[in-house]
């Protein structure tokens, strides 16, 4: 059998010129547990950004039909050596149909099926999937299942890493997220408390109406002091940052000291001895992280990623977080898209433009056969 | 009993006005496991300093005989609000002889013995001091027992900590300091690898004759190169940084993910799955620590503090550590000072100046009764 259709790829070469564009391919038959999905939803996540665009000049681009070249200014271009001259695919979720099928039972099983899949090469017609990762969507759509992974499961993945940590509440520096609204649904579920940072009193209510008890808006004067109620009421001296880049981090830290210092009896010099915990699981300003030195000793920040958590969290807990997120795939799961582009489409000035500002409710939807 | 003598004490005021003074008090008779101590020396360690001096202007400050009165400009005075108001006083360690004790067996066992001891209060002529934390001297004199706790304690406490996460590696940030020097020969004894920094090729050469292999000079043109290549042969994805501000721990993580990078068969837009990570366990810069993004996300920065540490490490083992310290207090864990000087001598532009340099080899001991 011979599989033919469009696939996507970046290349960005040594001296920052990124090419991206559309390219007619010839897709593998699948071996083993693999299967071969034809695509028909894949979203484009901030995590998928960084490949695709990065830190490109899009104004000055070039843009012609199914492509556009770019340049990568400095220090970016050099920041990204290891990829210097390498075409790469993109795209790290979907959700497609079942065409063919390697010899195991598992990916036999799945042929016909609608199933949403991590390929990294979803803004493509067709993909080479990993059986056992793939989520029988049933009767969804493939739009309902575009999205059942990145976002999902970071969402479920938070508060697994708090769980296993001992925490019982967790702040969010980006509350109103596609992947914030998911987090507060689940933290309700499970009697987690949540601290939701927002910047628009929009934002806010849309919150307040999902149940969220806890929203603090950065835009209002006392925001640091509504932050360190919060953080009181919660508990949460734990948290996720998806901006990485400026004082982000360096703010919930801030409050968090503040609330430990308040109910020490005792000054010391070296801060409060509450341990303060932040996770950066993304890079929506790639910018450096500023941390000022204003909160003492007792603190720890790691960069926080999806894949190396689910290897160390173990199959037992993986399968019953995509279990659940089958089973809610249409409430707490859901997925709204502002857009929907082919693959030539989502090279085009226009579309780069709009998506490559990650405005919160505004995501684009890939849809390589329209 | 009534006892009296000279105490300095540090007193920051939310104006801004820091006032240091030595002053005559009574010290209350010790109790319980509580014993008293005649002090004869105690070290002005960088801990000590931001308590003592912090970020004041001490080039405008008013000096008079046993005080001086500066300004500590902002934002390090409102950084400091937990302590405005608040006399305190200083001094983290040193060492004298027991004169007087509680009623406990181990305090009373200790009277007429010289000591090395934590009060807090070093920077006086009697402190009272916990039985438990004084560490008996033997023939050693008070210069030689006088900093027995903070560096020795500290650089045992790294390797400790790299031991109970699974490292046999480490990497330091300012090698050649007194407690490098001491990091150094614990290493060597340990059998532990250790990537030593230094800004000198003097502190490249006294490291290599205490034993160092792997020294790396931050003024070599290629420098970069040589950190990775010292990471690469020891696995020091691990360390220990006393600067805290700027870009000293970026700098390691950079080099790790270097090393990490070098050794993955395949491009990953995430960086390497080598898990890196770097402590901070002082401020010798008092500017904000800078990260910029290009290591991934497979990375966590901690602060490092000795008395919390000291209280998860568990009894057995800090009374391993301290032993260890006795059994080696003029080899390993000897320490040099530049300058004596007593309780109003300390307090003078001359000295406030050169001691608030921090230099390599160039530290004070406060002799209270000089």
């Amino acid at each position: 059998m011979t599989t033919t259709g469009k696939q996507l790829f970046t290349t960005l070469e040594a001296d920052g010129k990124l090419t991206v564009a559309s390219e007619d391919v010839t897709f593998p038959d699948p071996t083993g547990n693999e299967v071969l999905v034809k695509m028909e939803a894949a979203p484009i996540n901030p995590s998928d950004l960084a490949i695709l665009v990065g830190a490109a000049d899009m104004e000055n681009a070039s843009y012609t039909p199914g492509k556009f070249v770019a340049t990568v200014p400095e220090p970016f271009s050099a920041g990204s050596k290891a990829r210097h001259g390498i075409k790469l695919p993109a795209g790290n979720e979907g959700a497609g149909t079942v065409v063919a099928a390697g010899d195991s039972d598992a990916a036999k099983a799945l042929v016909g099926q609608r199933v949403s899949c991590v390929p990294g090469n979803a803004y493509s017609q067709y993909c080479i999937a990993n059986a056992a990762m793939c989520l029988p969507l049933g009767d969804h759509s493939a739009e309902e299942g575009a999205s059942a992974f990145v976002n999902p499961m970071t969402a479920l993945g938070f508060v697994e890493t708090a769980k296993r940590d001992g925490q019982d509440a967790i702040l969010h520096t980006v509350g109103a997220s596609n992947l914030g609204q998911m987090l507060t649904l689940i933290c309700k579920e499970d009697s987690i408390g949540l601290v939701n940072i927002v910047r628009k009193s929009e934002q806010a209510d849309l919150l307040g109406k999902l149940g969220s008890t806890h929203v603090v808006n950065s835009s209002d004067e006392d925001f640091m002091q509504r932050l360190g109620a919060a953080i009181d009421d919660t508990g949460a001296f734990y948290g996720f940052d998806p901006i990485g880049g400026g004082k982000s981090v360096d703010t919930a830290f801030k409050a968090m000291e503040q609330v430990a210092v308040s109910r020490m009896t005792e000054y010391s010099r070296y801060g409060s001895n509450q341990p303060k915990r932040m996770f950066i699981y993304g890079r929506l300003d790639t910018g450096p992280t500023i941390l000022s030195p204003s909160y003492g000793f007792g603190w720890t920040l790691s960069g926080w990623l999806l894949t190396p958590f689910l290897q160390s969290a173990g199959g037992e807990t993986v399968g019953r977080m995509r279990q659940r997120v089958r089973d809610n795939l249409t409430t707490i799961f859901a997925s709204s898209y502002k857009r929907r582009v082919n693959l030539d489409e989502m090279l085009t000035k226009e579309a780069v433009t709009d998506y490559r500002k990650m405005k919160t409710g505004e995501k684009y939807l890939v849809t390589p056969w329209s």
